[in-house]
């Protein structure tokens, strides 16, 4: 059959066939079909509900979204609603703030159905800037953010300005969210792993960089770049402003971009976010000769914190330092797919310009992102508890983003098993799992880990803790048929 | 400056700086200047407002988005609205069918701020289905349909796929939407262009595509693939059945891929639109053997049609005879991206399954939706007119699409100047109408034109003939100027 079509296995791209993308790979595929199955009425399944627990999709495990921000995009979408202020305010229960921000939003974007300019609406350029200055304490220019169709889009774009040919390397931190290997394996360049500190409770470990640096140069690797993910996903563990500082000088020192993924940077329980561009300017501002030539692009979204709203497909990315000749080959590059979708572009608009204190829609807009922020505080802490209990599983206690990423020690008997059916132990641990429970989780070997070492990832999104005796009890059932 | 940095103009991807992207080029980079400086209050340039010709954006041109399209959306973005249901009713106009739509989608999707699968909600994808079996009388899975950020999103996944190596060659209609020939740079791989023919109202030649498959073969070019666009953009031509047979006749002598990109289907003014899928499927019933192993894949979009609805990135394919292997691979590489904008998958459900008769909604549907066409036609005509009139300008009449794209034969003295200033003669007339009038279109070479011919491509929707008159006045001043 294959062999009359144009298109087979053996001749399509070959960089695509070697990309791999766990977190919604082979596990989550077979979730779906259960959970298919489950709405046709399938009642042979030993559990009646699938917990997607593999992806932070905040929205799909109930998470409710933030009042003032859906009541904004419901005016802009209908525009004719605003004649009716009367009913809205009144019998609606929509506040006069939530129509002034409509309004001004339709001043500025004209129809959220027309196509903005490449780069962004540039009313939404500057209000992020504002949003930024006043976050950093340092100036931000609009005409250096891009509004991006989620933060994997912004990531997409800079691997390819990066990716100048087949040994240009970019530094990844391992585990790692796969966008990363899986883009640059498209891209035909080349990931350079480097790992976190499991023991340090995963931290940056300067000198795994320097290591894994010396060993791309010896292999003939341009290295280009280094991607930091703060907070860590899948760690959710947040850098401190010594463990920024020695990044920062590593890529001074070795002359390569700085790519921040800072798209957690609310979900923090533990420490604080510090933002790259805010270190970076304070230590220009103290050493301007030694950090001078630095180029960072740091990338935020929607998708996350306690605005959750991943499948509007919205964020952004600000470059600092970068060559404007660079910049232009980036915005022609972003203009080929012509603009990020421009209501998810209003979203990053309210993000980062919320309700403030004293307007009318800040009260319900405050309870609300405080109760999910607890929410998802709890939610770790019970699954943390939970993991404690379970014999051969180690925890950190939960720092951040929206994930725990616990150390599992399977018997040689389940590795044995794992081997014949052809999976790592860690993935055969997860399809049980899922069989058993519905509960879909991601193998720590998609993320990548130490050799010798088996972890898995699992999201606290899903609400109450009936969920969470379910993995428990199918540990204990896994443990015992395997010891 | 540059050499301190990491990144600069000799040093990045070489691909992207070879891609050219003209409808977004210097000159919408020129024009949006001009906005801005026009919107800062300046009273210095000769004209008080700028007319983006050089895209098909209709909202940002005045189209009004549809109603129903847009009361649903309301409702799916801010649910709370659909427990008013009197409020909705007998206040602000909304229909039941409305509120019906609304209430199936949420049930389809969850919330419009979760993702959905990779490939684009379930439900969606049968609703697309259906559409397909009934405009064109064949059988459409849902599993074969792929719910895309526009059309330009499954574009860059097809041409990602087919794209193996640095030889591979894809046929591409010249002139064309320059998206083929930018994403195949960005790809490394080779564009075969094909000549339409103008002296047949821009049809496709098959003796043409022959000869540009042969000569690309002699170059050592592996053509995988064949792009085709109907109706044409930048031509609005639709092609005959015959044409769409000998198309699919060679692709099937040639084992070459097609992709169809249908985006225009309901903008057609004359001939009529058939899809490739209808007649492949209609081929492959009368001469089975011949036609057995043909790969289809065709796009659709919400941004043009009567829609219009660019801004919000939603579109799809359909996939026909496809390598199942090929399809999981395809599935992996949009998954890495995540989904498509959620709220444009619910337009293209609303696209594809509009108010029928019958429903409350229709009356008010069909009234927009033929003001639209009729507009559109009516502005495509009076630009034809006044073309017709213009001394060194030939334009076919209007056919469909969004555009027109005349010949212009300019003096010689105008060529010279032009190539003092290292432009292209038609980049050279484009400039100058902008500077003069802030009217900005597109140079023919832009899209690609057989040597020693020029065009332009323009909109047909800017509303009202005050801007045509511009363009009128603008050019007898040019050529009197170069005479």
């Amino acid at each position: 059959m294959t062999s009359h079509r144009c298109l087979n296995i053996e001749n399509i791209n070959p960089h695509i066939k070697e990309a791999e993308y766990a977190v919604r790979g082979e596990l989550a595929v077979r979730s779906e079909e259960y959970r298919a199955r489950l709405a046709r009425g399938c009642t042979e399944l030993p559990f009646d509900q699938i917990i997607s627990a593999n992806i932070g999709n905040p929205q799909q495990l109930q998470q409710k979204p933030i009042t003032f921000f859906r009541q904004v995009l419901s005016l802009v979408e209908y525009p004719a609603l605003l004649e009716k202020e009367d009913v809205l305010l009144n019998q609606l229960g929509y506040k006069p703030d939530v129509l002034e921000r409509a309004r001004w939003l339709l001043k500025s974007v004209g129809s959220v159905g027309a196509y903005s300019a490449s780069n962004g609406v540039p009313a939404i350029r500057e209000s992020i800037a504002k949003f930024l200055e006043r976050r950093d304490g340092h100036p931000a220019e609009p005409k250096d953010i891009y509004l991006s169709a989620g933060a994997s889009s912004g990531v997409n774009t800079l691997l390819h300005i990066i990716s100048d040919k087949p040994t240009a390397g970019v530094l990844v931190p391992i585990p790692q969210y796969p966008l990363y290997t899986a883009t640059l394996s498209v891209l035909g360049s080349k990931c350079v792993p480097y790992y976190l500190d499991e023991s340090k409770g995963w931290g940056t470990d300067i000198d795994a960089i320097k290591g894994a640096y010396k060993i791309a140069e010896k292999k003939g690797i341009d290295v280009r770049a280094i991607v930091i993910i703060n907070p860590g996903n899948p760690t959710g563990a947040s850098l401190s402003i010594e463990d920024i500082e020695a990044v920062i000088t590593f890529a001074a020192e070795n002359r390569l971009v700085i790519l921040a993924d800072e798209v957690y940077q609310t979900n923090v329980f533990k420490g604080k976010f510090y933002s790259f561009k805010r270190i970076l300017r304070d230590l220009q501002k103290s050493n301007p000769d030694k950090y001078k030539h630095i180029e960072l692009a740091s990338l935020h979204s929607v998708s996350k914190g306690m605005v959750g709203e991943c499948g509007h497909r919205g964020g952004y990315f600000e470059l600092v330092g970068f060559d404007p000749e660079v910049q232009q080959q980036i915005y022609k590059f972003v203009s080929i797919t012509l603009c990020a979708p421009v209501i998810a572009q209003c979203l990053v608009e309210l993000m980062v310009n919320p309700p403030q204190e004293g307007s009318p829609s800040y009260e319900l807009y405050k309870k609300e992102y405080d109760e999910i922020f607890t929410g998802l505080k709890e939610r770790a802490f019970a699954l943390y508890e939970a993991f404690k209990q379970m014999d051969g599983v180690e925890c950190d206690e939960p720092q951040g983003s929206m994930y725990l990423f616990p150390t599992i020690k399977l018997p040689i008997k389940a590795v044995e098993a794992a081997k014949k059916e052809g999976r790592s132990p860690d993935e055969f641990y997860a399809f049980r799992l899922l069989d058993a429970t519905g509960i879909c989780i991601v193998a720590g070997s998609g993320f990548g880990q130490k050799e010798g070492t088996l972890h898995f990832r699992t999201t606290f999104l899903a609400p109450g803790t009936e969920w969470v005796d379910r993995i428990t009890k199918f540990h204990r059932d896994f443990m015992a048929e395997f010891q």
